[in-house]
Order: structure tokens, then sequence, then C-alpha cells
């Protein structure tokens, strides 16, 4: 319960009609796309960097947990206000992006919707790459604060390509700027690129300077059809090997291709399904679009769909991006992992989850981003079964370490949050986490910065 | 002069060969390519990660300064022991990089040269972009250290863009790893990116995990010619606001061209040259050509050597990488400076630059990867003429100013060092420049890692 004097600053400075604390909203400010949920005590809703600032400044002379908060779409419990305090919404930093055409960039608020920023981009020729399945909801500084990836990763990286500059509100509450508007600059550390993925704990962050890049000219996309994943996994991987280079490869297993036919009320037919794009001048496409068909048909089994333009494209999209929205509807508690190894390692990979699956007799859909080795085995389960959830943490687990077994990482794009505290370690090393954790006690030395988070006694 | 029984140990742990204290060594190892020198104690040449890690953790108990040293080709005093002690060169840290074609990366110890790098990798039709003037010298530790730029900066980044993992010894003599092997990792903190462009004042990178491309197919080199380099810059700013990406953007004004032809004992006529490469599939390339050579057309006065093919062209970027050492042979003192702002800024940037010299009559010659608004002002005078060095540092100062003013940064790619010490707080603020400091001082706590450097007092 948040005293009351500390309740009437905040209304001075946000205004009384952005300081929340009746019940129905601190439960909806309780919890983001995971299982994990606990209700903060006061959510405020600033409008400008100022008003973040002098929030932060009040929390930290008060010693007040402070959790930043996007859309709350993130799926490893950053935004999850674990120790109460205040959440800080940013969903009101929402002016329309300023796009610089000539120069590349956009100055963006961190509560703009990505795809507004995408949208806004589109219509000067001009394109911001990272595509985040839930980016019609998710903002920018939610992304920022994730590293987040997205279909395009393959090609075009994720967040952390993408960020210039920064404007931030460290955990004292001073606002400051990182980085630059240009796109080589080496002014001391490089703090712009400590704060993507730092998941909200070094600070909030109010307003982002981002690269873009030209709209490619054309676009390209195909589809295969697999009997079993291994066979679209080895599919991809040749297809990487190869030297081609699409904007999008991903695959949907067959649980999940039936899940997001029954979702949409259109069957995509059965089996797994791989979907690659090529983008950038229509020749180019076309070129690699036909070599990549090539690999396809000297492997898999069944038809495949090469003709696949305008509606029919989008509307496969629209599909894939459905893969999580479409699981939910078959279950009460589904748990979206996400594990990347390298490419040449993804057909293990996915053989191992299916064996770990079966060991533990729990109930795995696996889709994603195949082409940069990261993928999401999906659990299907009932949070109200405690011996089935035994099982699934267990294969999670199991699953995590044959991750980092195979060269890989226990988080691709969804970050540590809460999901992977007891994993951080183990991948990282005693020294590693040394590190991180005495970065994060000198710029956070009041540890109100969306505490119990990331590290162990933070 | 450093105790006998430290020499003893340091003699121990890299063997006694490996050890150097003698007057001329010292001074080989005092000096980078700045006008910066201060002599080491002494100098010592680890094989191996654990022997850097031995060294470190005896200078953090005996509190002595430690320098870390590639080939010493640095811009900004970063390799320049200013407070003496043990300099550690990883010249011998040199085994052949080991390439993982599937897998698009290579496992490179710290004193590879860079060259060697892009070398091995193309034998394998691979790709390692980051492409500084002095690669045929400069290391790859050295190139972490500095975020190293190059000429392909503008399509393909920097060295911060290719970095995937480290292994690094922490300022406590701690061996440990960073990042991954996997394009996509969101476990903790970026302490890759922090590592990146801190200039060996965070620990000494021992290995890196380098990110590969295919290599692109072919390249396509074209030429202008300009009266001034106004006009060039004008033309590089249309370029790239055409939407055009070249892989290479370059820029060298009339002083240079003509210092060049001189070196090289083969001139390149008169005037301003421009140069452009375009890298890609072939039908790409040409068509990307054709339109730069339009825009070239449509606006520069004299012949444009567009038909610049095979040995032609490896001539032309030879001259571009030998410009800073054939404007060495003009004088006694050459300060390379390294200005970067906005592409759009780039012309009123080269304007500011010839009224700047003008005013502090001062004798500059401009060069540079223009194609990402980074330029080179480069100072030709005496150091032994210390008023005209002060006129120098005036102008050079005001330059830095001029860069802010436009939205740019005081440095694009050489680092702070000792040389941009003046400017870094000018740029980043306090606030920003207290953050830095507490990064700093939480993980070298003992201020032995490279002392003297981007910060004062540090």
């Amino acid at each position: 319960m948040m005293d009351p004097g500390v309740v009437e600053i905040l209304k001075s400075i946000v205004g009384p009609d952005n300081v929340l604390s009746d019940q129905e909203s601190l439960v909806c400010y309780s919890f983001d796309a995971t299982r994990y949920t606990s209700q903060p005590e006061v959510v405020v809703k600033p409008r400008s960097a100022e008003e973040v600032a002098g929030v932060v400044a009040l929390a930290y002379e008060e010693g007040i947990p402070v959790t930043p908060r996007g859309a709350g779409t993130g799926l490893s419990g950053g935004s999850v206000p674990v120790q109460g305090g205040i959440v800080v919404s940013m969903e009101r930093m929402n002016s329309p992006a300023v796009i610089h055409k000539e120069d590349l960039y956009a100055v963006v608020e961190a509560g703009v919707v990505t795809e507004h920023l995408q949208r806004d981009a589109e219509a000067k020729r001009l394109f911001y790459p990272p595509d985040p399945a839930s980016q019609a909801a998710c903002t920018i500084g939610g992304n920022i604060g994730e590293c987040a990836g997205g279909l395009r990763g393959l090609k075009y990286g994720t967040t952390k390509n993408y960020v210039l500059g920064l404007e931030i509100v460290t955990p004292e509450g001073r606002l400051t700027r990182t980085g630059a508007r240009t796109v080589k600059s080496v002014a001391g550390y490089d703090v712009t690129r400590l704060m993507v993925g730092s998941e909200g704990t070094l600070g909030i962050v109010t307003s982002a300077v981002l690269r873009l890049l030209p709209l490619p000219r054309a676009r390209r996309v195909i589809a295969g059809r697999f009997k079993d994943i291994t066979s679209a996994a080895e599919a991809v991987a040749e297809i990487t090997a190869s030297g081609l280079v699409p904007s999008i490869l991903e695959i949907m297993d067959d649980k999940t291709v039936e899940a997001v036919g029954a979702f949409l009320k259109e069957s995509l037919g059965d089996g797994v399904l791989l979907l690659a794009e090529f983008d950038g001048a229509k020749s180019l496409c076309e070129e690699e679009a036909s070599k990549a068909l090539e690999i396809l048909n000297g492997r898999q089994g069944g038809a495949i769909e090469d003709d696949v333009k305008g509606k029919k494209s989008a509307k496969l999209w629209e599909a894939r991006r459905a893969a999580l929205p479409a699981l939910t509807r078959l279950c009460t508690t589904v748990i979206l992992e996400d594990v990347t190894v390298p490419r040449s390692m993804l057909p293990d990979m996915v053989n191992k989850i299916t064996r770990i699956a079966g060991k533990y007799d729990v109930g795995v859909a696996v889709f994603g981003h195949a082409g940069d080795g990261n993928i999401h085995p999906t659990f299907l389960t009932d949070r109200r079964n405690p011996d089935e959830l035994k099982r699934v943490d267990a294969a999670i687990a199991e699953m995590m370490g044959a991750s980092i077994d195979l060269g890989g990482t226990v988080s691709g794009e969804h970050g540590i949050g809460l999901d992977k505290m007891p994993f951080l370690k183990l991948e990282i090393g005693k020294a590693g986490y040394e590190i991180m954790k005495r970065v994060k006690g000198s710029l956070d030395p009041g540890g109100i910065m969306n505490p119990g988070k990331m590290f162990y006694d933070s």
C-alpha cells in the first residue's frame, strides 16, 4: 500500500488522472505474456521524459521499487512488478515518430507501437526491420529493453542493430542521452548498447534514435511442406549453408499449423510448414527464391507453394504471427520458450526437443526463426496441475542445458527477466555474472530499478 | 623502474625471452600512430589467455598499471603507456583463425592481423567486412578495443557489428567469456558490446568470436573527379539520399591526391577524387553503379573514370589506403582527426573545416569515409613549432564543437584515448560521463587497466 504522501507527489508530477491506485487497474498492470503475476502498489502514466525523471527521482529518494512497462507483451516477466512499488507505464509517450529521411534515422518516443513506426517509415519508402510477432501491440521502449528480435533477424539483425542513441532516465532520476545520431561514433563506452536488452534494470528509456534502411524494392515469398520437423530443420540448415540470405526463414510444426488453421478458421493443410521471404531488387529476389526452391525440391515430400503472391503471402505471415495466439486456445497455460543454437545445430536441437517432450510426457508445439537457429518450443499445459507443471519445468531445464551443450544460448530474444534467472549463471559463468552484477550495482546503487529480475539478490 | 621481483615473476609466467626491459625495446613500445609517447617499465609478450590472466592478476595484486597493445597503429593514444607499468603486447597470440563456414563465424586470437583474417575468410568464400586502412598491420584485438571502422562502414557497419562473443581477462586477472556463438542472444547485459570500443580500459581481449558474411559475388568500382571538396561532398550526400547503398564511398581532397601521387610515384591527376564501390550480385552492382554515375554526371565537371576494373581498381584502393602514409611525407608532424556528422551535414562540415583551417592559418588535408559522414581532417604541422601547434589545437577544438553543433560526434572511429579526453564530457554531458566512470570504477576497482585514458582522474 503506497504512502499517501508519495501518491500525492506522483499526482503533482504526472497529473491526478494519470495515477492509478484502484484494485482493477492494479490487476491490469500486474502481468505480462508469461505465467508470472504480481501487483504494483500504484501505476503512473507520464507524458514526458521530465515527468519520468521526476517519478524515478522520487522513488530513488524514498527507496521505492520502479518497474517500467511498455505494452506488457513481454515473454520473460520483465514488466511484472515482483516487488510491488510503482509501475511506470510508458503508454502515453507515443507521439508519432519524427523521421529524418535524408539521414536515415527516426526519433521515437518509447511508448510508440512498433507497427506504427514501421508504417510511418514505409510511407516515406523507408524500413524499420525489427518485427517481433507482437508488433501490432508492443512498444519501441519494450523492444529496446528486451532487445526484441522478430522474423527478420536472419538478414536484418535485431533491435540492438538499429539503436543509434537513447534518451534515458537513470535509476537516480537523472535525464541524459547516450549514443549519437550518426552511424559511427566511439565517444566513450557503448552505454547505448549496454541499455539495449538490459530489461529495464539500468534505467528507463524515454526516447530512441533508430536507424532506418531504404525500403526493399521487392519481396518474394515461398513455402514448403514437410513430413516432420527434422526434415524441415535440415532444409533450413541447407538453405543458410548455401550462402542464400533470406529476409525471413521460419518453421511451424504440425501442431502449430493445425492450431493456426482452427484459430483463423481457414486450414493451412497438414504437416510442417517452412516459410521464406527474399527481399531486395526484383531480379535478385527471383534468383534467390528459385535457388531456395531447388533446395526444397531436392528434399521434401509434399506440395510446394512457390507461387505465394499478394494476398496469399500476407495471409501466410498473418498465420505465422498468429502462432502463439492460436496455441493459447488449446489449453489453459501456454509457456513459450526461446532457445537459440548455431544454425548447423538446429536439426539436433529440434530432435532433442522432441525427445525431451516425450521423456517428460508434456505437450510441445514448435515454431520459430529457424534461419537464425532460434526456435520456440511452446509448452501446452495447465498451471492448475502442479505435477504436470513440475514435469514442464524439468523439460525446460533439460532443454536449456541441451542448448548450451550445442553451443547455443538460453535466451535468443525473450530476455532473462524472471523466467531464465535460474539459467543465467549456467551460461555465462561466475566471473561473467559478477561483471554484470557490478555494473548493475554501480548504476543502480539504490537497487530500485526493476528489482528481482535477471540476478539473484539484486 | 620495475621491481626486479615482479620482473622475475613475469618471466616465470610468459618465459624469460618474452619479457623486455632493455631501453631500446621500451622505446619501441612507447608510442602509437599519434603524437603522444610514454615509456613503459617493462613489456611482456604472452602466448596464451592464461598467461595474460596471470600477468594481470599479478599487476592487480601489486597495483601496477597495465596497457594492452596490438600493433600500435592506433590513432588516439590508446596503447601509449602514460603511467608506465607493464605493456602487454598481444603480438604472439596470433594462431590462424578457426573458421566455422556453416555457421558463419570465426574464432580469432587477439593478435591476429586483420588482413590475415580477411584472407583466410576469403579462401572459404566468406567475408569479414571491417577494413581499417591499417588492416595490413593492425590486429583484431586492437580493432575490438577501438571499435575500428574502415572504408566499408557505410554498408557493412564497423567492428562492433561483427563481435558475437569474446574471451577476456578482467582487470582483476580473471579469465571469462562474454556473448555467444549465435547471432541472437540476450542472456543478461551486453557485456560484449560494452567491451568493444572500451579502449583497453575494462579488460584485455584474448580472443573473439566474429561474425562472417558470404563473400559478395561481384564488385564494381567507379570514380569521379571534382573541382573542390564541397562539390564532392554534395555528390556524396545525393548518392546516399537516393537510396543507393555503396559498400564504399570515399573522398580524397586535392592535397591528398597530390601527396598520394608523389608517394606511389604515379600521379592520380588533379582535383578532388570520389571513389565508390558497389558489391553483391553482378547485375545489381551494374545497376547501382550506373545510377551513381548518373548522379556524378549531373554534378561534377571533369573526367569520370567509370570503367575501373581489375588492377586499376586495386590501385585505386591502394591509393586511398596510402592517404595517411603519403601525407606523413609532407611534414614533420601529422595529426589525423576524425569527425562524424549526419550524412546530410557533410557539405556543411567540409565547409567549416576549410574555413577553420584558414582562420587559424594551418595546413589541412581532407579525406575519408564520406558516405557515412566520417571525415578525416589531417593537420600538416611540426610539433617543434609550439605556436603552430597551439593554433592546430585551437582549430581542432573548434572543429569538435562544429561537429557536435551539426548533430555529430567527436570521434567517429578512432576512439577517445588521450586525444579526445578534453571533448568527451562536451559531447555526452555530465550524467553520461558519470555513468561511464561508474562502470569503469566497478569493473576496475584497482584502477590499473590502461589508466589515464578516456576519463580524467581514472
